[in-house]
């Protein structure tokens, strides 16, 4: 179907995406071409210019257009505050959230024996940098609670101890948990980090 | 954040799209950002080319990149067999299953007084051109086996009576499926349609 092998590579391609497979990359592609003037146009010109313009900020690891991200050149945020997060997704988060107004380090993954990544091939070392040259006075390490993040978490601190205050995300019920759903580990975080009223 | 806007914006049109919703539109565009030469590039690429070929075809509505798309042009598929479905999702799924081999009529959606979509609205009218001027022997109705599908269906039917020969898809236990977990509706029409073993 040569005339059609475009919209045949399109569908293979969205297909590809996370969240996506060829059922739903058909679906997305056809209505897509339904209104290809209101959407299909109009997305494609955006992914050439974030193509052309996306990059990872030198200095954080965020994903922006410029060398240095936004967060990195808001001086209003440089309240010596980092936060150390895995991955940009997380930094999204944390901004979602309103809750951090420092700025951030993305370490682009955890460490893990198993697949062979060492802090080397992380942004640890650039965040030891940071912490020495920047006037920081709290590394908040903001790191999933798994056994991969903890781990990682472990090692930054033994890098970072006495340079700096280390934190962490308080553990415990999430907001609108119910006990009767929530894993024995967390339970017994939350009791352990149980507060006085 | 005035330089992301461009990824906010690619965000924003991705979550729009039939079966993401914003969470899996930032997974999908940070993948994309990641892997920004070997997967964004092209895809932006190929959307801007479908984005300018892709079009439906004059006399079948099915989509292509030609006025005229590759079935109706294929003269091995001029076989007398008109397979009427509702969408080009539909026809997709008829190619893939390899069953056909005549070509299609893509009407573009079902009949509904409720969204007062009539006749005209659909690509009822090129369908009796067609069995008049082409050599049709036999026009298969293979509309959804919905209320609206059935509708459209009893509709054409009247419309081409006596012109031409009328079928439609046989209903019954699809393969693999177990009565077990079969609607009664499914299992009525099997046993109506049994067969002489």
């Amino acid at each position: 179907m040569s005339s059609t092998q475009d919209i045949d590579a399109l569908i293979d391609m969205m297909a590809k995406l996370p969240g996506l497979g060829p059922r739903s990359a058909r679906r997305a592609v056809l209505h897509l071409i339904r209104k290809r003037a209101l959407l299909l146009t109009p997305l494609a010109d955006t992914m050439q210019t974030v193509a052309a313009t996306a990059r990872e900020c030198l200095n954080c690891g965020n994903v922006g257009t410029a060398d240095i991200c936004d967060i990195c050149t808001a001086n209003k945020r440089a309240n010596g505050e980092i936060c150390v997060v895995e991955d940009v997704s997380d930094l999204w988060a944390m901004e979602r959230s309103g809750a951090f107004h420092g700025r951030y380090h993305v370490l682009g993954g955890t460490l893990s024996a198993l697949d062979a990544i060492g802090p080397q091939e992380l942004r640890i070392p650039r965040l030891i940098d940071r912490v020495a040259t920047e006037e920081i006075t709290e590394v908040i390490l903001a790191l999933n609670a798994t056994i991969d993040g903890q781990t990682t978490a472990h090692y930054i601190a033994d890098q970072l101890e006495g340079q700096v205050q280390l934190t962490s995300l308080a553990q415990g019920v999430p907001i609108g948990g119910e006990l009767d759903y929530l894993d024995d580990g967390t339970i017994s975080a939350a009791m352990l980090a149980r507060k006085k009223l």
